[in-house]
């Protein structure tokens, strides 16, 4: 049975040996060090300033419900023109008042404009952004086996995958991955209809739809609502769905108003020692450590920015 | 980097052929028919009254809700003790009148006595069952590679990890599965702790918790309840928890109360017919099938029991 354990357990030291050359890859987790904090708490309570960065707030996005803000980190490196699209709606008021019709459990929560009935302000149908190029993306890499993808990581604080002989990148369906909905053809979607995921991965929507960012506070009002009984989680009843309030570009907000919030930056390696942490879980409770990590199981720390980085 | 890609895109003949010889397990997916349904729904449309067992009552538990029945599947065969403390503990009343405590966004809804205040009818603890032998372990192997483990399936319907070496076996964190909590000691669980997984599997506590079932029926119930805003995620008021009107074992409730329900057998053609158009979804929809399936996207298909099979 040893081939097929080396197949399927490939060795990190050989991987990243392979690798090695390849350019713009970082790589987590690659050497035992003997301080190294043994587990997420301890990384984070000794991660430094320069470890964390602001969300950018022409790239982030509130969604207000009447039970709280989501806030949305917006990926323009991944999808560009969806991103500005969106940002054009939100300013326009698009989204103002329409809610959202679909809550399918164990896979996403979707808004939209149920009636068909806005008039929309933006291109009425956008080019796919599914994939990107891999050129000059910064990328730590997961030094795990992936099921869907033969290279698995993190673009700035996003999860993603990417492809060594097609030279192409893309955003992985974790958790809380925010994706534009659209019909059969793949240039049907614009940004008007836009669904996060709220259960296990759907990892087989991967670079067949274009995901513009992910949640990165505020989830739990999203995965916490009824499911709809209707087909594919559809609200059946107009009462059911849940009205937006507003959605509206972080800069647009007054500064008083905003959720200063900082993500940790994943080309540190307070973010490699973390992604070690929860490879191999080293608190009391764990008897059996994994030893490796699913992409979508990596938690993306997101904390209150301290007084003084806010501005 | 054609050595890594063999490294992670393993082919799936190769492992067929070296996996051949290995006793108890047989293989899903392994061949391409001509006339293989198309989609999921084709395999259930197609299926046989043959493919599908019913739940055997003295196995399923019935979580009572004042929103409704949650319906346990329990797995014996790799948690026998826990699974006869749960249900003497049912039988015994111990549940009723307890509460969901614990709802933690992306992890699990969990009950209990969160006073600690009622007596235990049953073994205060019992020992580990985080694996079990493989011998002679029905097992439908999943052609694919996953992150966790080197050999990934089912075992009658639930899904399985197994270590071809060691010759062990446990059942896997997927979305729905039902473990007990336990202490820092591995034999401190006893199963009046019950938690359900409600988000992304957690693959790092397999083999870290006594795992006895999965939820087939009514995990909206659990996973649209509101998040505990206390340390990880408890309620932080008694108002708050979700009171369990009553947890009974399926044999002991009147037969017109019950929830006649089938499950499809996972060692069936349909099963093996319904893996394969999950892992390359046919649907106009889609673009790119994925070419491959992690475990815990595999769907397991639960009916209402037609009138002629229900006794």
């Amino acid at each position: 049975m040893r081939l097929i354990r080396s197949l399927t357990f490939r060795p990190a030291s050989l991987v990243f040996a392979l690798l090695a050359a390849l350019p713009g890859l970082s790589f987590a987790a690659e050497a035992a060090t003997a301080h190294r904090p043994a587990t997420m708490a301890d990384v984070l309570a000794q991660s430094k300033p320069s470890d964390w960065m602001p969300l950018d707030p022409q790239n982030t996005v509130y969604v207000e419900l009447s039970s709280g803000r989501v806030v949305i980190e917006l990926a323009p490196r991944f999808a560009p023109h969806h991103v500005e699209s969106i940002k054009a709606l939100a300013r326009a008021g698009y989204f103002d008042g329409l809610a959202i019709d679909r809550v399918q459990d164990n896979f996403v929560a979707q808004w939209g404009d149920p009636e068909h009935a806005k008039p929309i302000p933006t291109a009425s149908t956008l080019a796919a952004e599914f994939v990107t190029s891999a050129r000059d993306l910064p990328f730590t890499l997961l030094p795990d086996p992936d099921t869907y993808a033969s290279l698995v990581g993190f673009s700035s604080d996003f999860p993603a995958a990417r492809d060594a002989k097609t030279e192409r990148a893309w955003l992985v369906h974790c958790y809380g991955m925010v994706g534009v909905g659209r019909d059969n053809d793949v240039d049907s979607g614009n940004g008007t209809e836009i669904y996060v995921v709220i259960g296990h991965s759907p990892r087989q929507l991967d670079r067949n739809v274009t995901v513009v960012g992910r949640v990165v506070q505020g989830m739990e009002l999203l995965s916490s609502l009824p499911r709809g009984t209707g087909a594919l989680g559809f609200y059946e009843s107009r009462t059911e769905r849940v009205p937006l309030k507003s959605v509206r570009v972080a800069a647009d907000v007054p500064e008083a108003q905003r959720t200063s919030l900082e993500v940790m930056r994943t080309d540190t390696q307070s973010f490699t020692d973390l992604i070690e942490a929860r490879r191999n879980r080293r608190d009391p409770w764990y008897k059996v450590p994994a030893g490796r990590i699913d992409i979508c199981n990596v938690p993306l720390p997101v904390r209150a920015a301290p007084a003084a980085a806010r501005k």
